[in-house]
């Protein structure tokens, strides 16, 4: 089974469980709209990761499923609430959820993702320290995210970011999600604190490393595979890593910022950002930190679920979108 | 000691926890943007009523204090993102946090303010099966608050409203943040679920008799005392319970959405729905709800605090403003 099989085989148990507790009730348009995001796809990947560390620290992940959903709907929660803030009307491939019921729609959709997250990983059968630690990761995690999206809404109206800057917005914005769901699962499977803590770096360093490599997909992937404009980040002058280290070298390709860009000045891009070592450092740094994570692993006996976990991080880099 | 100084004592140390639980920090626009409206006043109704019921259960409302502090930030979180959502430039006498740091810093402020009272309830000191469950109260809580501001806002565009309708609507925007207070500080406090759930209801039914009493006064109270313009919502065209009973009978004040209607007319609105009956059957429901919520208390052992939890019932409808 490749690996894509194994994420695949997690998320069925996920979306079952998805539609029991997050069901459509009244007010209906509120919980239609909470489910929109959420039920329009997405690769499930932190559920994976919850579900895979609560078998790899020996635990049952059948009993993990309500937090893996936990932590999908906070996932979903952000994404919704970051289209509203970034006046982004589509998402999955389908219109935002702002777009659709407007944006007090998409505030309170928002929030009810996360009431339910919290509602849910509350009530789910393990014991109470168990639950009552996967809940205080969730909240706590969830403050981190805040403050990544904070910073970079600011870092948006700033002239530089240095390098460090933006790997610390990024650590928070999406790699400690990666953390969490990793520690969580480690917690309900019955880890002690500093095997949960392993995994949490595990998820952390991965997620790090899955985000890094985003703007490399970004920029050399067509647009059939990536669901999306070839180059977008780059063309609308989004300060990326690669990018930061290129205005770092006094290198800037045209289409930077060149929302017209044609498909000859991306093929430029690539060309000037390679030459730049741009390209190679993000490239080096993503392997790195998803090779850092991997070494965490270490603390866990040999399994198939801990090879799984080892495979998905590879699978942060090698995916193609 | 009047009951306005016994809720006033438990807001101190309250006050307190709010500064050390939700300090400033980076980055430091997110933090001042989060504790903006929390710092900004408010009765602390909800932690006093929290506190109270701890200790009329024979519990040490110290060790609550973490939970009241949640309980206000969650609160909080509530009026932050629904002044985004009414368009709402003004809180507590100044300016609301997305007139200050604008929608996004609105969102983003609120969501921080619901992760942190999260975080803050599941790392209280009290046993982990208590604390598990008021995290579930709360979030369970939250999720009924959104369903609220969702029938809120979808009111406004229809033609009529029913009195169930409104009731339902305000219950769950408003009572059941009540009633969360009070079952939580049951439950940390060390009562069996029966007790707590009473104590649900004692504030779930105050609560809803606080809320229908607040267009009374928002009608009957001069502007000085009441701190924003009397009958703010008879001249917005806001239909309260008050307004939907009096078109129930035909009667419409002439200052019913007229935003320039003068002192004489908002006295003529007094008079005509004298005359109705609406102001007498918003008041006797007000105070009927309120001594449904008081028959509750009933379950406890006479203490001083089951008198302050009565008294706070009361000064729900006989505060002035």
């Amino acid at each position: 089974m490749t690996i894509i099989d194994e994420i695949k085989n997690r998320s069925v148990p996920v979306d079952k469980a998805i539609d029991s507790l997050l069901p459509v009730k009244e007010p209906v348009g509120l919980y239609e709209a909470s489910r929109h995001i959420v039920k329009a796809g997405g690769k499930r990947l932190r559920p994976a990761v919850l579900l895979a560390a609560a078998e790899a620290v020996g635990g049952n992940p059948k009993k993990a499923v309500p937090a893996a959903v936990a932590v999908e709907l906070m996932h979903t929660f952000t994404l919704v609430h970051d289209d509203i803030m970034d006046n982004d009307p589509v998402r999955r491939g389908l219109p935002a959820v702002h777009t659709l019921w407007g944006e007090a729609g998409g505030i309170l959709a928002g929030d009810t993702l996360y009431s339910k997250s919290i509602e849910i990983i509350t009530e789910s059968d393990s014991d109470p320290k168990s639950l009552l630690k996967s809940a205080n990761i969730l909240s706590k995690t969830c403050v981190l995210v805040c403050e990544g999206q904070w910073l970079d809404i600011d870092f948006e109206k700033r002239e530089t970011v240095s390098k460090e800057e933006y790997l610390d917005m990024i650590e928070k914005k999406t790699a400690v999600l990666f953390g969490a769901a990793a520690q969580i699962g480690a917690v309900l499977g019955g880890a002690d604190e500093k095997t949960a803590q392993a995994l949490y770096d595990f998820g952390r360093l991965t997620g790090l490393g899955f985000q890094i490599y985003d703007d490399v997909l970004d920029l050399i992937t067509p647009s059939e595979i990536l669901g999306k404009r070839q180059g977008s980040d780059i063309v609308e002058g989004k300060r990326t890593l690669l990018m930061i280290h290129a205005l770092e070298h006094g290198v800037s390709p045209k289409a930077f910022g060149k929302g017209d860009a044609t498909p000859a000045e991306i093929e430029d891009a690539i060309r000037v950002l390679t030459a730049s070592g741009s390209l190679d450092y993000v490239k080096t740094l993503a392997v790195s930190l998803v090779e850092d994570g991997k070494s965490k692993l270490k603390i866990l006996p040999d399994s198939k679920a801990k090879q799984i976990l080892s495979d998905i991080a590879d699978y942060m880099l090698y995916r193609n979108y």
